[in-house]
C-alpha cells in the first residue's frame, strides 16, 4: 500500500490507512495486538502547531480506529500518547508529530497462532518498548487486513 | 479557587483553571515541574466519546498550556497522554476521561529553592508515578500562580 508522506515516517511502522492529514501505521511492536502510530502528514514538532481541521480529522480517526480495533480484537481499553521523546535523543532535536495508540487487554489474546499478552495491564503507563518479540511479515499483514476490514471513516479514500 | 466538576476529579490534583468543557489541575506529582491533568467536566470513559466542541476546546488548552509553561519554566518539550489505566485497576472499571501533560526538561530546574530533575528525559515514555517526593503547599501555590499568570485562553472566564 502506497501512502503519502510515508518515507518520512517509515520507522514508525507499516502503512495501514490514511486520512487527509494523518497517516495510520501498524507499529513494529505488536506485543499489544493492534498497536498503531498516527503520524501527521507534514513537518511539525508539537501539538500546539496543529490547526482545527487537523484536530477534527484526528478526532474522527480516534473514533474509527478504536471502533475497528474493538470489533477486530477483544480490547479492554486504549492508551493514547503524544510523547515525542525519541526525537529529543538527538542533538539538535528531530521530532515529528505522531501519536501512539496502544490497545490494552485484560486477558491474553490468541491471533494467528500467536498469544499476545499485555503484561502491564492496568499497572503502568505505556510499557518499555525497547525489547519486543518479532512476528512474521505474514502475521503482520493479517493484523493489518483485520483492522482495515473494520475501518469506516478511514476506508473512504482521502476523507 | 472553586472549579466546576472538581469534586469528581479532586484526586488528580489541585484546581488551576477551567474552560467550558475541561478542568485543568496541577498534578500531585511535581517531579517534572508544571505537570498537569486536563479532565473532562462530564462523565465519559473514552476518547471516542468526545464531541467536536470538546476537541476544539481541548486544542486551545494544549496551545495555551504549552505556551504558558514554556514562558514560566525552561521546558524542553511536552508529553501528552490519555492512558486511563488506573480506572481499569478496579472491577468493574471506573474510568474518567483525562489527559496527562508532562513537561520534560533536558536540564535540572531550580524553582522556589527546590531542584526539579527529569531523570528519564529523552529515554522513556512517561515515568513510573508511584513514588515521588512531596513539595510544600506553599510551593505548590507558587507553581500554580506562576503558570496561571501566563495563561491567555484559560484566563478568559468560561471561554
Amino acid at each position: 500500500m502506497e501512502c503519502e508522506y510515508f518515507d518520512k515516517v517509515k520507522d514508525y511502522g507499516s502503512c495501514l490507512a490514511e486520512s487527509r492529514y494523518w497517516l495510520i501505521l501498524l507499529a513494529p511492536d505488536q506485543r499489544n495486538l493492534g498497536t498503531c502510530v498516527v503520524a501527521l502528514k507534514r513537518d511539525e514538532t508539537s501539538l500546539s502547531g496543529l490547526n482545527d481541521p487537523e484536530w477534527l480529522d484526528f478526532s474522527k480517526i480516534v473514533e474509527d480506529l478504536e471502533s475497528a480495533l474493538r470489533t477486530a480484537f477483544p480490547v479492554t481499553m486504549f492508551n493514547w500518547g503524544c510523547l515525542l521523546n525519541s526525537g529529543y535523543k538527538k542533538d539538535p532535536p528531530d521530532a515529528h508529530l505522531h501519536w501512539h495508540l496502544i490497545p490494552r487487554y485484560k486477558k491474553p489474546v490468541k491471533f494467528a497462532d500467536y498469544v499476545f499478552k499485555d503484561l502491564c495491564f492496568g499497572k503502568s503507563t505505556m510499557h518499555d518498548r525497547s525489547d519486543f518479540p518479532s512476528i512474521t511479515d505474514k502475521v503482520r499483514r493479517e493484523i493489518s487486513d483485520t483492522i482495515r476490514m473494520h475501518l469506516k471513516y478511514l476506508n473512504r479514500k482521502k476523507v
